[in-house]
């Protein structure tokens, strides 16, 4: 064991690479010529000349940094428009902007539900920050339970014990790894019969679900619903960074006065509230792009299950292709980047079910050749049994 | 009362009202011609041509967004880039970016103190987010105590209790509201007594405090110390949105390993990574800018005094002025507004000791007849007793 009072880390990295759980970074160049099927940049807006445009725009007419939180010199009239054009086009009333998505869910989260007198029911795959959300709004006092994974009657029974007058029911509508969607219009029919809220976080759905893109809840009849509430992040679809949280008036006014990720955290750059503001009227303009990532995905998966790979058919733009063991699905991922294919590989603990995979996301810019070329390396870099 | 899962939130706006502690946003204009003294772009770089161009080469040369977290796609070598220039800055032997000062904080506490066996020693008047991450660490099993603001005395004799084997004394290097300073060396060496470890924000620190605006910790000659990790935010002096944490190689990669608000979180937007590059290396041109930003905090507090105004001396690049209740604070900082100067009002819950107060910010870029011109109107502003 190491000294001082750092000298613990070296016995844990020990126990992370004992148990393939090493990761590290590995910056990529700008002019990558790699195939991406890792990225969560769906509709291919990231690098779209509009997008960009907008950014250095923004940068140029309102500076670089938002320079205060929003409630002190953080807001500027470019921020409430993209609310504005978010809300509508999820069909709420209003919207609120956050630094991320992450910080979206942890400031919902926690100033509608942390307290005492309120129980979460949560779905347990649940991303990350909807998880540890639940947790500082448990610590606050809330009771928190789970419920089966995309099960409408594990969490009806969790929410009909109505010990506490405020309740919430938690759920990602796509899941982030394995892109399997929550049954949305089930789960709002539970929250009725049960007077209890709905909270969804549509960071994989904007965009990429719905005939134009409109996400998980037009989809199930939701839009502009008063009983539920919406997380979305712009660095996915949208190809830039920030979140947003959508729903009725005097819940947003709620986020204002109390949120702590939003009061005590910087605005969002201009720059990327300009970026995600151009990508989203490109939506509105291409309302198509949402059903080409959707059949790319396909296509992906089927030019997988072809070369024997168990790829399943695909819910929204996400792929996930299971590996035998942490250390095989690391070798998987690296033999396909040494072929110019970047794949996501994902471990305990980022990983549900303790199974290690490779995530494979598609973009509506994706071509037939770029598939088949995709799908050839995936399947060809697969680690064999006793390899 | 309201109706609906969401009926409650009247009653709780209601009871903000009557507490004076109702918030509401007010969008600024591109083209505002107020004079400023609320926002944190204390270097006056959030508009420099140099950060702004270099906000818009990175979105044309990486893209509006990062795509994904940085250990899947989201990593650069624009990302390195600022990594190794923020560490050599600071003296330090690496540096991890974050997507905020507020997720570095919340992913540096979480990922090495969320865990039985530690104690973690906190200043009472921490900014919000080291207190959510004290509170997250401390639902995985930490034990959080507090010590008296800035008292090392009362830091030691927490710090003495051994209990767990593992300790961490938290603390802001300059205390947000009112610009105040922990005494840094001080905190040091009861850490060292104690054998534990020393976590500083050094959020409003970077830019503004030594004789470059290398932050609090070469000011206190602990530059590259082994046992002191440091976080920062790009977002103020820089100018731009982002956050890092700086310390020990083997602590970074810890965190790159374990820190959930790095590995479930997209990357930083390459826009700010490239404008926050910039703001640093016209700081280390201009290493000036640091001793001009505090230069014009003491002309500020010294002109408000000339006008009967308690500003006391300023330790960084705040003035901070009480005010008799929260309705007198927003009411002083409307008039002030009225005339032209933005001023931040802080109010419970976002002021330590109960005490509403108009929080002023210097810039290096102020000029000596704009900083009359603040202290006069701040000075005629002043609501008077019985209004
Ligand atoms: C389901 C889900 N929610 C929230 C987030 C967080 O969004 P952001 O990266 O903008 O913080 C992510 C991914 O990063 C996600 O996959
Ligand atoms: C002391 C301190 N730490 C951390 C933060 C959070 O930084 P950011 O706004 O980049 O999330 C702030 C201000 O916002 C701060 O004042």
């Amino acid at each position: 064991m190491g000294t001082g009072p750092f000298g613990w880390l070296e016995d844990s990295a020990r126990q992370r690479a004992r148990e393939g759980r090493s990761r590290r970074l590995r910056p990529r160049g700008h002019d990558s010529a790699m195939l991406d099927l890792a990225g969560n940049d769906y509709l291919g807006l990231a690098r779209h000349p509009s997008v960009t445009r907008a950014a250095a725009e923004a940068a140029r007419k309102w500076g670089a940094g938002s320079t205060g939180s929003r409630l002190v010199t953080g807001d500027t009239t470019l921020h409430r428009q993209l609310e504005e054009e978010l809300a509508a086009f999820y069909g709420s009333e209003d919207a609120l902007v956050f630094s991320s998505g992450y910080a979206a869910n942890m400031g919902a989260v926690t100033a509608l539900a942390g307290d005492h007198g309120t129980h979460l029911v949560c779905d347990r795959n649940n991303h990350a920050s909807l998880i540890d959300a639940s947790r500082l709004a448990k610590a606050a006092g809330a009771r928190v339970s789970l419920f089966e994974h995309r099960d409408c009657a594990s969490a009806g029974s969790a929410l009909a014990d109505a010990a506490e007058p405020r309740r919430f029911l938690l759920s990602d509508t796509v899941f982030s790894v394995d892109g399997d969607r929550a049954d949305v219009a089930g789960l709002a029919r539970v929250c009725r019969d049960n007077g209890s809220a709905l909270l969804l976080d549509d960071a994989h759905g904007l965009g990429t679900l719905g005939t134009a893109g409109e996400g998980a809840l037009g989809d199930a009849g939701l839009r502009g619903a008063g009983d539920v509430l919406t997380t979305v992040t712009l660095s996915k679809a949208l190809g830039s960074q920030g979140g947003a949280v959508l729903g009725p008036r005097q819940v947003i006014s709620h986020l204002v006065e109390t949120s702590r990720s939003f009061i005590f955290d910087t605005g969002l750059a201009p720059p990327a509230v300009g970026a995600a503001l151009a990508a989203l009227r490109l939506l509105r303009e291409q309302p198509r792009l949402a059903q080409r990532v959707r059949a790319s995905a396909d296509a992906l998966a089927s030019e997988l299950e072809a070369r024997g790979q168990d790829a399943g058919a695909p819910q929204a733009a996400v792929v996930s292709l299971r590996a035998p063991s942490p250390e095989a699905a690391v070798q998987w991922a690296e033999r396909c980047r040494e072929s110019g294919v970047r794949v996501g590989c994902f471990r305990p603990p980022s990983v549900p079910d303790g199974v290690s995979r490779l995530r494979l996301t598609a973009r509506a810019d994706l071509g037939a050749a770029e598939v088949r070329h995709g799908a050839d390396v995936i399947a060809a870099s697969r680690p064999q049994p006793g390899e």
